[in-house]
Parts: C-alpha cells; sequence; structure tokens
C-alpha cells in the first residue's frame, strides 16, 4: 500500500518516525513536509526526515511568521490547499498523521472530500484548554483508523461513537524510539552540550490559546522559580525555546530577558539524539510540554507541569500539576529534586501509555484495513 | 452582540435566514458570503442576501470551477484563508453556521483559533455516506452551541461528549420561513413557471461522494423511471438543477440528454417565493435532496429518496427509501401519486423535526451565552 | 534540459502543442495544467494534454466560478501558489509560456524569484484595452527568451529595453499544428457536425475586461446583425462558447436567449481535428477572437473584428475592424461573403505571422541558452 | 477619492508615509498592510502605521517562515488572494504603491484585472541583479501613474513606451519625512542606544537572490573587514538586521557567530525618529541597502555598497561601489572615515534624487488623473 504522512514539527514527526519506519518494511511510504520543518527559525527539521531516507514528495508551507492568533488558521488554509494538489497527484492509499495540530485536521479534511483513508495516531485524549484539543476530536471524527496511545483514549472513543472495528489501543510509539537512541554518557553529554552542571533542569513551556493574553506574565513567574531555585541550591536550567504557536514571541521575550545568566541555557532544537540523552539525564522536566505526560514515565524522571495546558490528561505518578505560583513551582522543584520517596515511586511508576511495541502494533492494526470493503471508508457515525 | 454568519449555498441560506432575521432585532449581524452564491452559473444567488438587507462584508470566492473530488478540499482551503481575514478585522462575538458543508467546517476551524464562539445549527444527524456527514459531526466537536433540528440529534451530541448545556432542541428553521411566503395559486404559479400540467413530481438529486462513480448511471436510472411514469400518467417533471459537489457535472450531462422533451421542465434555481409554492402544490419530491427528509413533513407532501444520499437519517412516515431500480422508482411514484390511504396518513403524519417556533428558540439559546464565562469557549470534551 | 510548460487553456495550448513536441525530442517535457483545462464547464480540455502523452505533474485549479472581475487575480494567486510548490519539486531548468493569460504572468512571478530560465512565446504583441495586453508587457519584462510571433513584436521589444541576444522573431508555432491537421472533406464535416448548410460563418466572442458593463449589450447586437444576415442570404451561424474570462457569462446568456433557432449552431468546444477543419471551411470568422489576426491569414479567410479587443494589432488585409454597429456588421459581412475582388486579394494575402517553421525556430532560439552564463538569468533592463 | 495603499515592509513604508500623510489632506486614504509588517520577528511594524493614524482595512499575511526562495512567490500569492477581496470590499478608485517589491507587483496585478488606477512611485530605476528588480519594471508596464524618484527613471520609463502624460519626475519622497524627524543631540544618542563611541558605521545589508548560495561567505568578509576596521582603529560597527527575503537566515547567522564583541552593536529595527539620527550622526554607511543609493546623499554621509546588489543604479559622488574583498573594503572604509577632501565633496554633492517637494509633487501628479477619461485605465503600451 501506499501512505503518505503529514508532519509539520519535530515533535510530531519522532512519535511518526517509528510509526513510518515499521511501515516502510511493507509499503511504500511518502511524506509531505510542512510548518516549522521548513523554517530555519525553528532549525529546518525537514533535514531530519530527509536524513531518515524517507521520500518527500511536497514542501507545503503553513507557517506565516506572524504572533497573532490568525496564525494557525490561515496555516491551515495554505495546507489544504498544498496537500489537495500534492494527494491528488500522488494518489495515495490512506494518510497518516498524529495528533491534534494543524496537520492533522488539514489531513483529515482533504482525506475526507478524495475518499481516502485517514489513520489517526493519539486520538480520544481528554486534554482541554488549548485550541488544539477540539482539533484532536474532530479528527477523530474524521478518521478511519484510530490508534491510541492509552487504553482510557481508545474508550473515550468508543463513548463519542466511533465503531469498535476502528478502534486499537496501541501505546505511543515514541518510546520504540527513545528506547533505540544510543546511550552517551552523562559526562561526554555535559561538555557536548556545555552545560557545567551534572543538576539541571529542562523547561519546555508552549503558549496556550485560550490563556493567549497572558503568556507573557505566566512565563516570567516561571522563570523567576527557576532563577530563585537554580541560583538557591547552584542548578542549572536548560531552556528548549517553544513551539511556533501564537504567543510564541512572547514566551522567546521574557527568555531572552535572562541573557547572560549563568544558570539559564537556551537552545532553539538540539539533534534527537542529545535531545533524548538530555531527559534521561535531567533532575526533572518542567513547562507544559505533552512530554511531561506522555514520554516523563518512560523516561522514569519527574515532571512539573505548571498551568492549565495539560488539564484533564491521564497521568502517571510522577507528574505533577501546579498554578502559575512561585511558591508553588518552588515547592513541587524541591520535591522533584529533593524528595527520595518521591524518587523512588517514580521508579516503579505505572505508565498508562503503552510500551515500545506501538509502532508494531500500529502496523497490525492498518494490516488490518481492506480497501475494497466499503466499511472502511464510509463512517456510520453513533 | 456582533454576530458573524457565513454562508455559501441558496439551501443552506434558507435556513440561516429565518434565524439571522430574528437575530438580527438584538444583535449587529453580518454576513460572509462564499461558494455558489458568487456564481452566475448557480445563479449568483447573492443578491437574495442583499435584498434581504443584511450586511456583506466580503466575498470569500470558494466554488472552484471543476467536477473533480479535489474541488471541495481546495475550497475549504481558501474559505479558511479569506474567512480569517474577515475575522479578524470584523471581530464579532461569535460564529454562525448551518449544517455540513464547506462553510461550516471552515467557520469552526477559524472560531477554534482565533477563540471566537461557534453556534451551530443542525448537529447531532446521524446521516452517512456522503462527504459532508462525518463533516457534521467534525463541527460539533467544534462548536460550542448547538441547535438541533430533532430531539434525536439533540440526544446524539449528548451521547458523544457533548456538554448538556451547550446541546438544544429547536427544530427546523426553515420553517418560519416557509410560512410566511404568500401563497400563490396553482393557476397563476403554473402559469408563471410554464409548467402546463397541474400534476407535476418535483426532481431534485445531488451526487454522493461515496459513489462518486456511478454518479451518471444512477442519474439515468431515475431519468429513465421518470420518463416512463410522466408518459404513461401523463406527468411532468421538474427538474431543478444540482448542486455544486463534484459529479454535479454528470447529472447536468443526463438531465441535458433529454432536452426538447416534453415531460421535462428544468430550473437552475427560482425565486424563493415561486420554489416554495412550487413544492407546496408537487404530487411528490423525487431524488436525494434533504428536502425530502428535512422539508416535506413540513409541505405534507410524499418523498421519495433514491439510493443512500440520505442513509441513517430521521424521518417521518411521508418519506420512502428506493433503491436505484427503475422498478422501485415507478412503484413508489404510483404510491405517492395514486395511494389514497397512503396520502391521507401522510396528511396526519407526526413531525419530528419540530414547527416554525425554531428561530425564536435559536435566539434564546444564543442569549444564554455568556462571553465573559470561560466554560463556554473551553470545551471539555467528554 | 528540463523544461515545464505552464498551460491554463485550449486557445493558447494549440500554440504551445508544436513547440513542445518539437522540443521533446531533446529535452525532457512536464506540464502544469490549470484553468479552464480542469473545468467541465470548459469541456475538461486537459484530455487533450493526456491524449498528447505529455507527463502532467500537477494539476493546479485557478478557475474561480464567479462572473466578477475578481475572478482573474484571485485565480492568479492560486496559480502561482500551487505553480511555487510545482517548480520547487520538478526543480526544472526552464519555464516555458504563451501569451498574456493569468498562466504567463503566474509564471514569469515564480522563474523570476526561483531564479529560473522563463521562456516566453508571443510578446511585443501591441494590442490594447484588455486586461491581458498589459500584462503581456509585464511577463515580457520578467522574461529571459522572447519568440515573437511578429518581426514587429520583436523591434517593440527592443524598443522597451529588452537586450537584443533575447528577442527572436520566430513566426506563431500554431500554424505547424494547423498544417499538419488533416483534412476532413466538408461534407462529412457537416454531417458530422450537423451543419445543415455549406454556407456558414463562425462567431467567436469574448469579453473585453475595459468595457465589461457592455459586454451582454455589445453580443446582442452580434447576434441580431448575424440573425439578420442568416436568415436574409440562408446562412448559418456556428457559434463556440467564450472563454472564462468576466464577462463571459453575459455573452452565455445572450447566445442561450437565442435557443431554436434555425440559424444558430452552438459548441462549447470541439476537437481540435473538428475545429480547424471548421475554420478552413468558413465563409468567414466574426466576432473578438485573437485568431481572427492570428491565424485567420494562415486559413486566407475572411476575418471581421468586432470592436475594441484586438485594437492596435498588427493584422493582415483579410482582417476588417468594425464598431458594434448592426448596419457596419452587416455590412462587412456582405463584403466579406459576397465581394470576389477581396475574396481574390485574400488569397495572395502578405502574411505577418510567418509560416509553419516557428517550433522549429523556437527549439533553435532556447538552444542558445547557456545556464551557466550568468547574462541569461540576470536581466539588465534599459 | 478613495486610495488604498499597500505596504509589508518598515523600509518602503517610510518612502510611503510622507506621500500619504499629504494625499490625507484631499482624499479618503486606507491601508492593506503585509508582510514584515505583521511579525514579530520583524518587530511588528504595523504599530508605526497604527501610530501614524491611517485607516488600516486588512491584515493580509504573506511573509511564510522560511528561508527558501519559494517564500517570496508563495508570499505574493497570499497578498494577490488577501488584496483582490479587500478591493472588491472596499471598492477604491485607486492603488498606490511603492518599489519593486512583493506589494507592487501584487497590487498592480489586482489593479490590472479590477479595472482600478494604480499609482507607482519609483519605477524606472536601472538596477539589476535582484529578484526585485524585472519586478520593478513589470509593474511600470501595469502602473497608470509613474513618480519617479529621478529625472533618468523618468526618461527611462518614456524610453520603454510609457505614454508622456503618465510619467513623472518627483523625487524621493522619503525626504520630507527625514527633515521633519526631530533632531536628537549625539550624546544623547549615543546613551539612549548604548552606543559608547561616538565613531560609528551603521551596517545594513540584504541578500541579492541572483547570488543566494553565497550570501553567508560574502557577509562574512564584511564582517570579517569591519572588524579588522573597528578594532584597529577603535570604531564601532552599528548593525541593523536584513529584510525578510531568502538567504536572510544566512545573513543573521554570520551576524549571531560575532556575539559578546565589543565593536558589534546589533538592532532588529528602531524607532523611526532613532533611526534616522542614528544616520545623521554615522561616520559611514556600509553594506548594500538602497538607502545608500537613495537616501545618503540627503544626509551627505559616505555610503559603501558592497557586491552587486545596487549595480546599475544612479549614484551622487558619496556612494562607493567594492567587491566582496577584505582589502579593498577596508580601503574604502579608511577612505570614508578620514579623507577630508573626500568628505569636503560630499559636503557639496549633487543628488539625484531630488529634494523634500516631492510629496508635494506627487500629489499634484495624482491630480490630473481624470476617472472618466478612459485614456487613465487603458494602457496603450508603446
Amino acid at each position: 500500500m501506499k501512505i503518505l504522512a503529514i508532519t509539520g514539527i519535530r515533535s510530531e514527526y519522532d512519535i511518526l518516525f517509528p510509526v513510518l519506519h515499521e511501515l516502510r518494511k511493507d509499503n511504500k511510504i511518502c511524506i509531505a513536509a510542512s510548518g516549522a520543518h521548513l523554517s530555519d527559525q525553528y532549525n529546518n527539521t525537514l533535514k531530519y526526515i530527509v536524513k531518515d531516507k524517507f521520500k518527500v514528495v511536497d514542501l507545503i508551507d503553513s507557517l506565516i511568521s506572524t504572533d497573532r492568533l490568525v496564525q494557525r488558521s490561515k496555516g491551515i488554509g495554505l495546507l489544504i490547499q498544498g496537500l489537495s494538489q500534492c494527494v491528488e497527484r500522488e494518489n495515495p492509499d490512506m494518510l497518516i498523521v498524529v495528533g491534534d495540530r494543524e496537520e492533522s485536521i488539514a489531513a483529515a479534511i482533504v482525506a475526507n472530500y478524495m475518499n481516502k483513508i485517514l489513520v489517526h495516531i493519539a486520538g480520544g485524549d481528554p486534554v482541554y484548554g488549548n485550541a488544539d484539543d477540539p482539533i484532536r476530536f474532530a479528527v477523530s471524527k474524521l478518521a478511519h483508523l484510530h490508534c491510541c496511545l492509552a487504553k482510557a483514549h481508545a474508550k473515550n472513543l468508543l463513548k463519542i461513537g466511533e465503531e469498535k472495528f476502528r478502534v486499537f489501543f496501541t501505546g505511543n510509539p515514541s518510546y520504540a524510539n527513545i528506547k533505540k537512541i544510543p546511550i552517551i554518557k552523562k559526562k561526554v553529554l555535559l561538555k557536548k552540550l556545555k552545560i557545567n552542571n551534572p543538576n539541571y533542569i529542562v523547561l519546555i513551556k508552549h503558549p496556550l490559546s485560550s490563556e493567549y493574553e497572558d503568556v507573557y506574565s505566566q512565563m516570567k513567574i516561571t522563570l523567576k522559580s527557576l532563577k530563585f531555585f537554580c541560583e538557591t541550591f547552584n542548578y542549572k536550567t536548560v531552556c528548549i525555546y517553544p513551539n511556533s504557536d501564537p504567543g510564541s514571541y512572547q514566551i522567546r521575550k521574557a527568555v531572552n530577558e535572562y541573557k547572560n545568566q549563568k544558570w539559564l541555557i537556551k537552545f532553539t532544537t538540539l539533534p534527537r539524539v542529545d535531545f533524548i540523552n538530555l531527559i534521561r539525564n535531567t533532575k526533572a522536566l518542567i513547562g507544559n510540554s505533552s512530554m511531561g505526560i506522555l514520554e516523563s514515565p518512560f523516561y522514569k524522571i519527574p515532571a512539573i507541569n505548571i498551568g492549565n495546558r495539560q488539564k484533564g490528561r491521564i497521568h502517571a505518578i510522577n507528574t505533577e500539576f501546579v498554578p502559575h505560583s512561585i511558591n508553588e513551582i518552588i515547592k513541587s522543584l524541591k520535591k522533584a529534586c529533593f524528595n527520595k520517596l518521591y524518587l523512588k515511586k517514580i521508579k516503579n511508576l505505572k505508565n498508562p501509555y503503552g510500551d515500545s511495541t506501538a509502532p508494531k502494533k500500529i502496523c497490525q492494526a492498518i494490516k488490518k484495513i481492506n480497501l475494497k470493503d466499503s466499511k472502511w471508508i464510509i463512517k456510520k457515525n453513533l
């Protein structure tokens, strides 16, 4: 079968990659790359796709250089147009997408009107508060095969009327990838990344659309808390810059105000091998990235989620939710770094997001699709 | 409150109009017009919106002149871009849309990313088989207020996790419009429209995306059945041309092959007053238009739905479902035209789609929205 | 060399085809098809390109279904976006376009910013009054190689500062095509096209942008004149429907008002072989198509150009210019059909648009391009 | 008259502003803002337009976040679509644009097809080598009124066939603006901008499309030269970041490699009053900005143009052209900073780009347009 994957950002490609790698054993894979992958400001991550030796069949620019809310909907308009042209020419048997970003809804719409099967990874996740979240469920109503990261997600899709034969619990495919990445010794890593302190915390914070106006002040609170903690306990903060969503310039602005400060080290993005080893060795993950929910339990590291961005999500016991309060953030940092009982518990946590077999399970689910049986393409909602 | 309505085609505007007319008593209404409204091929129905004295704030072209499947997704791309520009400038408090067409999903996406309330009329309808149908449910997952045409639809939305405070059964707003339209005496109407026979059947047939390849042959079967029936029993068929969906050229082609035939009269579109009086006086409605389900029970006329386009839909006893079979179609035409017991039953039918109070009920539902309460804008799915 | 041709309409493809056919002997040719080629309303002429066995690398929809002036500029926006995606992926050495329509300026812009050579056929033509005309000259200022239809055109390009090494007089490539088309005997043709009269006039009339408001009334004058002439002298008019430009619906509307009239026969488009034989046998060509200027002298038939659409153009003695006046039009029809002296002169006319060697000459000109010499890509205007 | 201005970047708005300010005394002015004006990366310069109290009627995003060549043509596609929607709604009498960037050609195309007058400032400039340059001439072929910065430019337009009544020499309107900007004392300015040395050179360097591959290495040469000069003679370099053209990331990258170096001070953009006073007090302007040609003679400061970006342009004696050679650059820096005879000559230079009366002259030229006389809208090329 010919399968077209659509990807727009590094974080989502990291989930897609192990699936495509497994799929390419038996199928023809091609990729349409868009969004931040094509942006030098976001480190031009197309290069990683090319390095992974996938056939990139179209470059569809969809990231508009603005911090206004209009950025994402206009980007979807562009994606749909470019992708329609691509799908008509390539004529794949199915499209595959991950998650809740622009690429997922654009692919879902194109697949729907062009009579193509849509495989959706990571539906049914009950998170709320961000513009991404309702999109995820809209995509589920348009998708023909659901590969869920958690059992509870699969149940949610059945509840909202998705037919049982379409729904699979497969787990988080990124684990297969993490597992494969060679271990870099901590010393070597610290030297390579010029982090002159083994005690560091990784900070990743993205804007939340429903709190767009407060992005800057919230980031300031986060940074003040980390400054206090790091300077008090001789820690470093390693900050990875935010994604491209509206409000991200506010976050960058807040971060850039702390320049030449010793406790703070910044990266736009890192090569996958460095990034994964950075996380493996961190004392804690802080911010509001979905990594704190979906990946931190695999690493068995403490995760501190600040604010409302991951509200509603199933999580393991290693994730703490705190409000934008300096006291609360510092308290949870202390717990994450110094509470031995808590750290011991984390070592034995139960992970709701499966294990490293997800890519295989997704391939098996896809194999069940019979293009000649119209039950696959015609969705009978409810 | 400032409310922006998005409309793309006459059939959907006829549902929207009575709602907007009611809303404008207390609110500022503006309209973005798109799709077939702007097409001379579809009779340039923008003129009716202008005649109704609404402020049209942007003309967003989205109807591409092609019969390929790619037409609709590319059109959505255009709509989203034009509408994003419009919404940013007009800055309305909410957007309002009807149904399941391109305009509904485009408006839902723009509203979602731009933090605007989306009012959706006609969600929860369990029809399947057409590209429109999953779109309707995707829009529901993005909408903030649901005004349902049938009680069963409202229940469906609750089942798929929509929060109770967002869901209302209001009935079909087009009834208010039909009721208001002055009666034209049959004789006068026949003369005006040059229909020289009081016994006529109205035919409206649209393409079905999941049977795109068979559109032409299916239409031929329909036309052959009607030709036989009309010539045998001295009836006329009044054919209204199809909508703009891919496959519609095939339907037109089939119709145009019967030129200069006395039993067949064709119209692109008709002024609303003529159209409604045409339906009031028809012996039956045939084809696969949603009118056969949603409006025919209000007119209390027999409706024959050919094929799979309205599968799964709740309907009153006046609607018969038949396959693309000449025998079956003729049989159901005979029943609709000559079976007095059936016609008597139809006069007493129970209509699941409410009554002419829908526009008022929709206004009342909208009044419940409190823009300052974040529960309205933040959707907690499930 | 890899050459990408961009084509949007049958009339322009007929000029392009013999060039591409010649070029494909030594080069890799691919085509991006757009506009009316993809529209069922315009007879889906993509099929002819496919039949000619060219590789079509992208279908770029650019024809919006509306009769408003905005249609063409929005179409160019779409073309540029789709073509940019196509050119980046295909990475041709050069782009080739003909004339003055949307495709020419879109290709010129894409070539300019993407550092590709643009070959332009038919620059330097001093016609004015239509939106197309200034576009032709704008394209010339962006093109890197000019293949002119007339010597005077080549001179015009030198006057406006184009460097001499870029400018070639090649003649009209469509003649090579016309020459090759097999002759159908008149009797056979008339039967095939159901034209029951050997005395017929071919009518092709397009809207003129600067007289957009008058399109309908001007067409009525044309039709009234032809009706009078045909009914008086027992002639037929064979009307070919207009192109897709704004105002074309007005022309169609005017034509459609004469239905069931014996003197008038209508075609949307005709297969090339039928069309060329239709012209070969016509008594005269009337309207305002560029055929009346550019091709009629090759056929040696009288051409009557009504109104301002071809003003300023070099022409042979077989072309008469008349205003929108019934008397004048009838007078010129009489001259074209009955004035033997005039008809004899036409048989010996001198054609400024060259002969059937144009495709070869264009190939030779293209061979002069040296991609490694920066003089070709860097235009030194003036 | 209602006049719609289209602007996409600060440098071009600075030329447009004094004209619009003069025009608004007698006309209704509105602005469509696009491109870098809407980008936080380029300092969101829309704020200056708002501060100048113009009515901004649409925000048209056209700056795609990528450094690939495809960025600019795709941006023009977006601009044309958004602008077509805007022009149809606003229905201005004319459009006004400056120069040779995306906005100029987009506006020219929209005006052409929508029968609107286009006023073009800065046509006829014979510069070559950049993608902008042929665009400028293409716009001239589409424009209805030409306001030229230099007499020689006006002559060039006559040579290329523009009708005499359309062509005016008005001079550079930015001078009126510069003149009005209050003087900040050098001491105050240096303090405000934290420049701790009165001897500084301003560096502005943009990518050149025809040398896209060499952008980075060329910038390195420039920076090495300045580093040597500044460190040797105790000077500072004040670097203003480049525009948004493809290749600009390479320039930023090169600049960012010199962080924490004392000789180098960087700004994204500066408020107009600061910027103009910065230039007033600089020892020299270096790089390849058009300021070095078009504005430096008004300031009477030495300008060093490195490389081919301004080739072909008329210039005063204060501008030196040097290749990308460290020796040559240093030599010309010495001349600019230390050669008293040269500096004296500069004080008495003759400026080919007029004086501060340009805005008034442009208004007078626009007043000559008679919308009812079709000679204005119908261009008779040649």
